[in-house]
């Protein structure tokens, strides 16, 4: 809130983040079980891969001389691959090897105490990208004018998933598979993946629904502190209020 | 965003604000729109009333002297009367004449530059509660255990609605009025607004989707300098990199 009431959850990712708080995505279902626990924010960036996205990090992650006045990020969720693993020589094209560099150095600048953003209250959980469907990102491509080829290969991104599992578990922070998730719901099979995508590409509702609870579990399995459920309301329950004393009863709890 | 990048909306009131990030509500959809442009938050507070709301909202509005460091507030929604206008003797209860004072004094806290919390760049936007039906909302209380009679009057919200489209021309600050337009879309039949209520007393997705529209278009008329569609990103489109000048292409332009 405005007033610094109420620490966040940043949600920091490409399109697949900024757009989940329609089609009741990731945004919109961490907003709603973290009301008044803790504000979602969303620097999701439509377009953007892991290499463009850092000096944006630099901008948006408070160093630590500002920390003391801004809202504290309790978790951080990291969610890219899906356009670094674009087919080069398309321009948002990051190597695997950079890839893998860049979300290290995400992790290290908010974990290393010798970094200016530097921020031990923050948890960090990487998620992987969806699996791409290349028949429908290639049908979507192909009816555009001019018709485009497909630019995504389905283990071309299955190789970045991997990596952001295998980063996470080196790294010792949190992991939501849901390259993983949606590919066995899918039943392994890639046409049957156009029940969780909207394009080949970017999730829709029932994808963003299986994110969501692989993201959620993770949490609750990783960081069981910052569980929405373990959470009280930072500004008491109605039921809470005392009407002789209104003001004491409705004062702010602040998350320890 | 934690380093303050983002100004914000921010959402004031009870649980139909609260509830605004499921059934693709209020919140998630104004977040989607004004995404990378204003972060959404949101101290909806559910089984609130007015009086006991601004003791709250002395807390998370920042005051004169906090406003520099935190996200300035461009927009501010109160939308209440919900459980003001409940029935007598129950504790929600706010008499009507007390209703609209505590609406004034809100809009005074933000407007005056004596007050404590005076902040001009924030537009203030009034939000009428929607019709309730009582046939819908009696028949959920009787169900309960143990069973209730209903606490809620159409004619008595209908008075609290009305007011806040009076408190809101009287005031001139904008107002979306949830309770018309509800009204209307059920064809003027009490009975009919189950079909944009959950319960007769909170919006479901098909009501969610009208109060938007009618947000949205308040905006739009009323604060057009601040409608979504007039806003740029913060964070430039990645169309706009320039691979050779990364840092200098993705830097934050402030919302002026």
């Amino acid at each position: 809130m405005a007033a610094n009431i109420l620490d966040a959850i940043m949600l920091f990712g490409d399109s697949i983040t900024q757009a989940s708080w329609e089609l009741e995505g990731v945004g919109a279902r961490l907003s709603f079980v973290y009301a008044r626990k803790l504000d979602v924010i969303n620097p999701g960036l439509s377009g953007y891969n892991t290499e463009w996205a850092i000096p944006v990090f630099e901008q948006v992650f408070a160093k630590k001389e500002q920390q003391p006045y801004v809202p504290a990020v309790r978790l951080l969720t990291i969610w890219f691959g899906a356009n670094d693993a674009v087919l080069p020589p398309e321009r948002q094209h990051v190597p695997l090897v950079q890839f893998i560099a860049n979300l290290k150095r995400l992790i290290t600048m908010v974990r290393s105490p010798a970094s200016e953003y530097y921020s031990p209250k923050t948890r960090i959980l990487l998620i992987s990208p969806p699996p791409v469907n290349t028949h429908q990102r290639g049908a979507d491509l192909s009816s555009r004018d001019p018709p485009r080829k497909c630019d995504r290969d389905f283990d071309m991104t299955k190789l970045y998933a991997e990596a952001v599992a295998r980063t996470a578990q080196e790294e010792g922070v949190a992991v939501a598979d849901v390259w993983t998730v949606v590919w066995e719901a899918a039943g392994k099979d890639e046409q049957a993946l156009d029940a969780y995508l909207l394009d080949g590409l970017h999730l829709n509702a029932k994808g963003y629904e299986l994110a969501y609870n692989v993201i959620n579990e993770s949490i609750k399995q990783s960081y069981p502190e910052i569980y929405h459920e373990k959470l009280q309301y930072v500004i008491p329950r109605h039921d809470e209020i005392d009407p002789s004393n209104i003001r004491e009863s409705v004062r702010a709890r602040r998350l320890e």
